[in-house]
């Protein structure tokens, strides 16, 4: 017996009333909660209804419906809670005709612009056992097993990166004393954990100074007698280090971005000598960050040259690897990484180029010790000596994500790994040769691995750009095209590339460039889809009108 | 055909034999990424697997296996990843036997000492779907519909807190300048990102300065002329605000931990000194924090007067409802939050009592600007006046757990919630009556929410404790024999309750209590399930001999 609200206002609504509806709202809630025998039929009846999703949507080839995102927010505009239960039948048909309906196709192999993809389909089952199984890992009281299997498939990893000793893992695996790494929910905790510890070690506890971890950041940089900290980096550095800089008190004016030379790479030089103007004007330098694989353009620093300017100034070296961690699998690629075992600390995403769902960062340290500048305790739980993982991670309750991770690893292997990431690159290049020989794009640098960057080039302007004599107006003119093109083709939907913008000096001051920005990890992306969504962004470029930028 | 790694050492191995290795790689790793369709026996394969672990892991009754960790470590010792991938087969073995085996069963009526439960089933067909669709909610560009759902679910909890007008949720709901609130992995995360909004705000740009964000937090004390920053709150405070304080540079010495009173709630003398001392230090405080529901015991502080106090201070007011929040879907038990809806923001855990996967920590902010304090913004996404979420996050990449979330609001509904609250305080009043009327055992105060602390008394000191007599000695012989009680009773894992410390001043000096924790949550728990909870407790506690610790 369900009331409507009218009923329950009418006057005839009695305490009888109240208690056979509380009755009633009992038997709905409790039956929610009966344990899966009770209630075969009716998960047997949801789990056809999700299925029938789950198939569709990934079944579908283009990257996205094109309803317009003002009439879609139309459909999200209740700010109330419904007081009685909805109906599981009218519930799960709201949800698919308007959240699953008009979700991005992120496993489509022609939505080829940001860093996701389709995914083994073990993760899907395994999802639902995570959530069944709902192990709470912060602690070993709640997730026993699963943070032995959590160490275990970081250990994997950590070896991969830094390859130490037999008898170094034996030693470090499952010590609850030593982290080989920390599983968090992204690339930004992670890079956000790795600084936290790079400032923590640098401004330890010293004498009667009791550490900038209880003191705080002004009274250690006092103490220690520095101006101020600072974070040095590439210019393409991810935005998670403006996230840390501004958190961590440092101040984001403080995290150094270094200019890059034409291919996406720090310039050694450059970052060399901000290195020296740091130490001359007394400034604590937190951390030097490597990256391998920028957001931007997948360009990856030279590792080893930061290594060894970290080494001389006995600072923090990170490599941030969210996205190019995983060329280490591939015999082929892996030496662009070359000097990443050289790291401190270094962050890879799972749910990057592992091929797992959304919600895995990994910070690795060299030192297995090096994570004790970060350790709480408290009483109910994350006791010293135990086994407990939230001892050291910024989160606290986290779910059992190391699943995924230990499935992947084991499922997918080293040679697994490898194939898939020679295949993203050796379609990237297949990308980008095709782009070189059509008339209506320019390629804008070669890339270092699987993002490539490039732009339209509306027809007038073609023969300017080919001798290079593109004026900083028709550059303006060709941004504006490029923006509108990726927007349009993002509207239409049929397929998807990002955007992003690329500074150059060629006019011998900074100007921007619009660029067009493909990922190429989905391995289920054919050359085929590519010549789609080139053939695709002309056929759009064709109906724009050049003269509406004019 | 798989190779074994004799096999491929052997000389025999051969350009060719790598040609076909690696073409069978490529066939097994493109099978794992086939779309649906093409993988459905396979697929359905491995549900029936999982699907069996979930029926079997979810209807055992027993809180957890009684291996012994060393020995479960033992398994998890590989520090390699395999070569090949694994066959599926096998690795799911492993998998059952290793880890689903030894996980512990959270949903058990009888596992009661931690904040997890038995979860409505929706979520699990509902966590398959939303690993199938891999939405990443940073950004509109890969997670449309949901950016927009999670907003309105957002919305639903802002309004039950708050309760503005029709009109203000018309304006902002869908509003991308307005941040009602966010969506993070975690409470941690969650109160982290308030003390951050917090922070910003009371050091933020003025004339030439621009702002702690920027310059960092010893220019920006300077400017402002303070002597350092505080925290204040109640000495109950979750351990996220010491990592807080920590990380964001204050220092773990600045966080201020006021005493409670004898229902562990803040001391709201004390905090008025604490406040008028800090201001008299010149020292800045950044927020006052009121705990609604400790981690520890479940008290809830008194928002209205830390309300005025904050208030008067011209501070941030900062609620921590990551548990107790929830209360307020019961009519019964609101009043408890009373003054809630004046805190600048508030904190609650979706994992915790709104019954949904780990992994769902929010923050809501009354003053829909106030999150405008941390933005960020990168040219390759997160573009200002987007509807990207990530714009205003610690967080960047993460999942689309607000599938979960709109889903629990609508499935259980306001009349739902307020009856799983209302289920849990009942019966932790009623495992309190029974402890008062059980010799074996001594109540630790009063519960105020559905935490309860007690505690066993060894025969010997019954009639002690009875007559309030006992002794430091005595109470360091309790404390040691509650935790191998509690020790042991976790090792059989028939029951599970957990352990905290409690201080008290009872002897004219802080003595430690060890407290048995109880957290009654789950919707299974019965009224029996109590009673075989407390029965194994003494059970276990006759085999305990007491001379052991004497």
């Amino acid at each position: 017996m369900i009331l409507s609200k009218q009923e329950m206002l009418n006057e005839s609504y009695s305490f009888e009333t109240e208690q056979a509806l509380n009755y009633e709202i009992e038997k709905q809630v409790m039956q929610l909660f009966a344990s899966s025998s009770q209630v075969t039929s009716i998960e047997e009846q949801i789990d056809r209804i999700t299925d029938n999703f789950c198939q569709s949507f990934l079944s579908t080839i283009n990257a996205n419906t094109d309803i317009n995102l003002d009439l879609l927010l139309k459909n999200f505009s209740e700010s109330q809670i419904p007081v009685q239960p909805a109906s599981l039948e009218n519930y799960l048909k709201h949800l698919g005709n308007n959240v699953v309906a008009h979700s991005i196709h992120t496993s489509s192999p022609r939505f080829i612009g940001h860093m996701t993809s389709a995914l083994p389909y073990f993760v899907r089952p395994l999802a639902k056992l995570m959530t069944a199984m709902n192990q709470n890992a912060v602690k070993i009281e709640t997730a026993k097993a699963l943070s032995f299997c959590e160490r275990e498939a970081l250990a994997m990893l950590h070896r991969l990166i830094y390859n130490f000793s037999d008898s170094f893992y034996a030693q470090h695996i499952q010590n609850n004393l030593s982290t080989l790494g920390i599983l968090v929910s992204g690339g930004t905790v992670a890079n956000i954990t790795a600084v936290w510890c790079a400032r923590n070690n640098a401004l330890g506890p010293i004498d009667e100074f009791l550490g900038v971890e209880k003191e705080g950041l002004a009274a250690a940089l006092d103490f220690y007698g520095y101006k101020g900290a600072v974070i040095i980096g590439s210019e393409l550095m991810h935005f998670s280090f403006d996230k840390a800089a501004d958190l961590m008190g440092i101040g984001t004016h403080r995290l150094i971005r270094i200019p890059t030379d034409g291919n996406n790479r720090v310039n050694i030089q450059a970052l060399r000598q901000a290195v020296a103007q740091c130490r001359a004007q007394n400034l604590l330098i937190i951390g030097i960050v490597g990256v391998a694989g920028t957001t931007d353009s997948g360009g990856v620093d030279s590792l080893a040259e930061i290594a060894d300017i970290a080494q001389e100034a006995h600072t923090h070296f990170h490599v941030d690897a969210a996205w190019g961690g995983p060329l280490i699998f591939s015999q082929q690629h892996r030496h662009k990484l070359a000097g990443i075992e050289r790291a401190d600390s270094v962050t890879i995403d799972g749910h990057k180029q592992l091929y797992l769902p959304m919600g895995i960062g990994m910070v690795f340290f060299r030192d297995p010790h090096k994570a004790e500048a970060i350790e709480k305790q408290a009483s109910y739980t994350m006791r010293k000596g135990s086994f407990d993982l939230g001892k050291r991670a910024l989160e606290g309750s986290r779910p059992g994500m190391a699943l995924f991770l230990h499935a992947g690893l084991n499922l997918i292997g080293l040679k697994g790994y490898e194939f898939l990431i020679d295949e993203g690159i050796r379609k990237t290049q297949y990308m980008a040769s095709c782009i070189c020989s059509m008339p209506e794009f320019e390629l804008l640098g070669e890339p270092d691995t699987n993002l490539l960057l490039y732009r339209y080039i509306p027809k007038p302007l073609r023969e300017l750009v080919a001798k290079k004599q593109l004026t900083e107006t028709d550059n303006q003119l060709t941004n504006k095209f490029n923006e509108s093109l990726q927007k349009i083709q993002r509207q239409i939907g049929r397929t998807f590339i990002s955007r992003t913008t690329k500074t150059t000096s060629s006019f011998s001051k900074e100007i921007p460039i619009i660029a067009l920005r493909a990922v190429i990890a989905n391995p289920l992306t054919t050359e085929k889809d590519i010549d789609t969504v080139l053939k695709d962004q002309i056929e759009i470029a064709a109906e724009i009108s050049i003269s509406t930028f004019l």
